[in-house]
């Protein structure tokens, strides 16, 4: 195991373990947000048959070929195709059929003049241009043919995708399986939040965050509940959490002369891979796999017990690989230059994750920190709508610096106007 | 009733008509991503009492104010608190207690030095600096007193907050409802994607895309089904939707000759408060409302049938409209600009929608034409990472212009590396 490692390297290690799922077959409807584990292939034809592009009249070209505004040329209105019906009859030379967008083109006729171009008296009708062979007909299939690769392995489900899934018939589709984390954390000193605090108790706020963390990045989360400090019951809660995907405790406020789960975790078979990164907050991280690489069995991550440390490591390393197990490809969040509004100083030797608002001046953003950097004070991370990343080297920030901020809140890209 | 206006017209009367809706009562773990409707006002100490920053010793200043590292101060360990106990025992002078980090303070005790600055042997304590009164102690209520206020309404309730209302103790927190959309869809060709379309039937594909389009803007979709052309069918769909926030109905490929939509609606009373918006694709699109103004009737959409018409002015209008009734202030898409790789070209008079993907080169986008444009093509959609703006009044935009381009998938922002 390696200790005291540098976020590039913890990432490294975290994602070189992380696999991509397996597929599931889910109905159409509900693949929104899901990624596309086979490619799709037409099963039919779009459109189904040759149909009109207009409203207007289908006939046969070589009939008005020579009609002009000055010299229309008349023909008979024979029938009518409305959308969505199958039209029996043929179009006769010197026949025309009145017809509405996306209605078949009936048998005989070859093309759609638009009704703008036309003058009607009873069943007379005045051809007023001469349309080119195949004008205003949308040919059967001109869109996708049956066997048609039309959409990739990869590919992130989006609103037109279900459409487009729709119009091909298709109502199941194969998609990379929602990663499930188990979340637990542990320690005496927590209570749920409905717990009883007179006595000194702390709520065990961790969970519920990291839980929203997991939605957040498309992950589905089974909440455990606390493990009290005795090798037994963070035995028991790390089994209830064994046929997860990934598997996330959080200690309480301390680690130090209590940590059953490292024991606990060997125990269980878990090859511990790192243990600690140069980071701040967050420097307390551990991370492993239970079972052999490849085998499948959980990533265990063990959060610090601090609020904000527990949300910044899950951010950084928990956060990708759940993206990275659900198929994605995108797994970090935007990074922007932003400038820094106030002088930031430090101590040598750790990465520090500085919480910070970003305020828009025309093209420019500029980082504003968000108070009180506690580990142990959320309301950094709730104003927080960005992460500046203040290098471990560096010992000083000052105002005005180009500074590289990881974008959380990424309202802070939505614009006032919609651009009209 | 307005006819022909322009899109910021448009949106301009949709937004004047949507209302915010009013706040539900829902569990605080269920709460994320809504918009909260009440200030949340603390109704406990954090931290619930004195309790140590550092796993250490709690004693008394005064007893080692004048410890040095040269000449050490003797204390007896008394008794030891543990994270989450109660310490009923007093730290007399010349004691100390061991105390873990998150440990109440014992009382007696006025301040906490590190383990790091002690030695100990057995019950004796070597304390081998003077720690200024209070060190490493967190004093209760320091982050937050009963009765702050410290959350706003309108927030954007994210997994911070989540952990913040836990720490709180809340368990039920107000936020504003999940705006509900009915969805139909109307005409005589259309039939559900299981349905046959060997005779020239068409599948109802934007009732798909739209519900996955109502999900993406965080409203809850209620589908119901395709209305027949027959003016009781259609008031009959209508009717079923009347209990909605907002009815959206799409057409079958033409409203020509048979649109009884517009005839339910007004049999229903719904004032129709424009026709017909000077965008392509896009251009018949009817917006109106149910009731007076105030009143709290639906909004009522009536979008194109074509399926890239339907789903750009869903996003240009229905999507604002329901951000703006969850209660959310961010109500665009962002906005980028980005420099033209082909030229394009239209007639001048109406506002395009050209859907482009996005390239990222260094700082700037590059913006491509996803190919065919047609509005019954929805592959043109699945392509568009951006919808670029081609001005009504312009007929032509060479490459390599600037342009304007509403960003509709975010993943263009997201970075390659996590930035460290």
């Amino acid at each position: 195991m390696r200790e005291g490692i540098t976020p590039a390297e913890a990432l490294g290690i975290v994602l070189a373990e992380t696999p991509v799922l397996p597929a599931e077959r889910v109905g159409a409807r509900e693949a929104l947000g899901r990624v596309l584990a086979e490619p799709v292939v037409a099963g039919r034809r779009i459109p189904p048959a040759d149909n009109s592009a207009m409203d207007g009249y289908a006939l046969r070209a070589a009939d008005v070929a020579d009609a002009r505004v000055e010299a229309p040329i008349e023909l008979r209105v024979a029938f009518e195709v409305a959308a969505g019906a199958t039209p029996l009859s043929r179009v006769g030379p010197g026949e025309a059929a009145r017809i509405l967008t996306g209605a078949p083109v009936p048998p005989g006729a070859d093309s759609v003049v638009r009704q703008e171009d036309v003058e009607r008296d009873g069943e007379s009708l005045w051809v007023r241009v001469a349309p080119p062979l195949g004008e205003n007909v949308r040919t059967a299939g001109e869109d996708v043919e049956p066997g048609d690769r039309v959409l990739e392995a990869g590919a992130l489900l989006g609103p037109a995708h279900l459409g487009f899934l729709a119009s091909l018939g298709r109502s199941v589709v194969a998609v990379r399986q929602r990663p499930r984390v188990a979340v637990l954390s542990g320690g005496d000193e927590l209570v749920e939040p409905d717990g009883d605090v007179s006595t000194g108790a702390i709520v065990s706020s961790n969970s519920y965050s990291i839980a929203a963390q997991c939605r957040e990045f498309g992950a589905e989360p089974v909440y455990l509940g606390i493990a009290r400090d005795t090798p037994q019951d963070v035995e028991a809660h790390l089994r209830a959490g064994l046929r997860a995907d990934v598997l996330v405790s959080s200690a309480g406020v301390s680690v130090g002369d209590r940590d059953y789960v490292r024991g606990a975790l060997e125990k269980l078979g878990c090859r511990l891979l790192f243990w600690g990164v140069q980071m701040k907050p967050g420097y307390p991280l551990a991370f492993g796999r239970l079972g052999e690489t490849g085998e499948g069995g959980p990533l265990v991550f063990g959060l610090p017990g601090n609020p904000v440390s527990a949300m910044m490591t899950f951010d950084q390393f928990v956060g990708p690989a759940l993206r990275k197990l659900a198929g994605s490809t995108a797994l970090f969040r935007p990074l922007v230059n932003a400038r820094l509004a106030e002088d930031l100083e430090k101590k040598p030797g750790r990465l520090n994750f500085v919480r910070v608002r970003l305020e828009r001046q025309g093209d420019e953003f500029v980082a504003h920190i968000t108070g009180n950097q506690s580990s142990g004070v959320l309301r950094s991370m709730i104003l927080a709508q960005g992460i500046l990343l203040f290098p471990a080297e560096a010992s000083r920030l000052e105002a005005g610096t180009q500074v590289r901020v990881q974008v959380v809140d990424s309202s802070v890209f939505a614009a006032d106007t919609p651009g009209f």
